[in-house]
């Protein structure tokens, strides 16, 4: 089971009028710091605040009438769930969300308020899939996992052709990794427009299992890494987002806590714009010059903005002892 | 002197390729709030950060070679200040900035960063006019004030063109109000495309001198108000801004420091969007209901985002003690 580009396009008739056409920005400042044309997608200012909803709108569009009447439940971190959450209240069905208890209080707040039933867990003694599989089972509900699934691979690449239909072919495009999701819709798409387009991910140092999977050629778990971006705390990539990353994704590289802390800033003061640590990974590859990226034209998926506003003042502080 | 919407729509097609065309945003939170249906334009997200952008650079534009060849000075407390002197960069002329030695230090080293001169004085002691005015005699160069000049005017007018190009005919338009410049430009173009749309102006509670004169008939100057919103400590409106906004705006209405920092609460949470205190009056106005906008289709222009993140942190955590 696997994706190909018509899957995306499909998606993007799905998403229309529902999901918001973001905009994609630029600085004169990221240009000048890079020698680079960059032009950032900001997902950030999609519904829900991050890409997730495209994924999650599109795989319960894609749900049988008699799985409608069940209604859907997922596990998620946070925006996953929102995603689930406002995609099930607008389709009208039942939606259950499993959340980690130390979740961010937005998140928990912002997926109860799409009306959705939540159930929450502890991150460091329970199992969320076992949790989530006996919901699913007992209530004959069906499961949208976060990334490991075709429809919300197909959703998420439509962040990615958006772009590039609005600015044209690009030399490189960077996007973020945490269970895979986004980067395998991201990277299939891009690879059928402009085969030459490179499509690199960018994980936290502390949370390379992509990177590490990639380089060995099977799936690489770890432990869950001690990173600010809490969306990209996977332990390992999804087993089916990992052949389509194989197939189409160029390379992996990794930043730092204090280079996203940096990253945060930027978005901050010279962009006006709020991004969360996870958001934050492709611009921080970018602006860090993890790639000689002078004289080419560079896609950057900003993959969203939701931040608690102390974690947020924490990050933006911590930015300023490290500054580009 | 004054303005009409031929001035407004000539100084669109100086600024087209030079000024951005902001995005205008919408918030399903914000429309249930307040039962309107509310369009935001975001000049926060306008090059420097700000709408003045607009004005600065349609005013140099209109400078004679002789004048342009001596160069243009300034006094600012920070977002014309940067507009002038990037705008003066890429026009290719001389500028001199004069700004209180107490700006947002954010404010300044923008300033210096666009290449102009700068020259602080200190704001309880020092007339900024006088210094402004030595300096243009002894040097030559052309004074562009930060509001009260009809190209500047002008200019800032586009904001509410471009919004109503986008979005067509709205019932309210809110504007904040500083020294009038916005509110004049946005208010000949709205109610010139359409005469049944209310234009209100928003002032910190603390610094209603606009309100004052517009209620009394005559200008009315205060002393420099005490509000977060440092964009609009202004003792009065400009004497050419005054007569405009007799003739074409409805209402003012004011709001507080908390109200302000509860709606830059709103956009960092809600919209993901960094706005400065005096940015969030428009959006204040609104979303603390000053006026009953049910029904309504409602235009805001969010000014700026130009706010150090020490500010920032601490006017979000301000906001949480009250909040909408």
């Amino acid at each position: 089971m696997t994706i190909t580009h018509l899957d995306i396009l499909s998606a993007a008739k799905t998403l229309k009028g529902h999901a918001h056409k973001t905009p994609v920005m630029t600085s004169s400042q990221a240009d000048a710091l890079t020698g680079a044309k960059i032009y950032f997608k900001c997902e950030n200012l999609q519904r829900i605040g991050a890409f997730k909803f495209r994924g999650a709108f599109n795989a319960i569009s894609k749900m049988s009438s008699e799985q409608r009447a069940k209604g859907v439940v997922a596990f998620s971190a946070g925006n996953h769930a929102q995603a689930i959450a406002l995609s099930g209240r607008e389709q009208k069905i039942p939606v259950v969300i499993v959340m980690p208890s130390d979740a961010p209080a937005s998140k928990l707040a912002a997926t109860r308020g799409y009306g959705a039933e939540v159930i929450t867990y502890n991150r460091e003694t329970e199992d969320r899939e076992a949790i989530t599989s006996e919901i699913a089972r007992s209530r004959g509900m069906t499961l949208i996992p976060p990334y490991n699934h075709v429809d919300v691979m197909a959703g998420q690449g439509t962040a990615a052709l958006e772009l590039m239909e609005e600015v044209g072919e690009l030399d490189y495009l960077f996007v973020c990794v945490g269970g895979g999701g986004m980067i395998a819709g991201c990277a299939v798409i891009t690879k059928h427009l402009y085969p030459n387009c490179k499509v690199i991910g960018v994980e936290p140092e502390a949370g390379n299992d992509t990177q590490q999977s990639l380089r060995s050629g099977s799936i690489v778990k770890i432990s869950t890494p001690k990173t600010i971006a809490d969306g990209a705390q996977t332990q390992s990539v999804g087993t089916l987002c990992f052949p389509v990353i194989q197939r189409y994704v160029d390379d992996i590289v990794t930043v730092t806590d204090e280079e996203l802390c940096s990253q945060m800033l930027f978005f901050m003061e010279r962009m006006k714009m709020v991004v969360e640590p996870t958001g934050c990974l492709s611009g921080a590859a970018v602006l860090s010059k993890k790639m000689d990226l002078r004289g080419k034209k560079v896609g950057v998926i900003i993959s969203g903005g939701n931040v608690d506003p102390e974690k947020f003042a924490s990050c933006l502080s911590r930015g300023k002892q490290f500054i580009f």
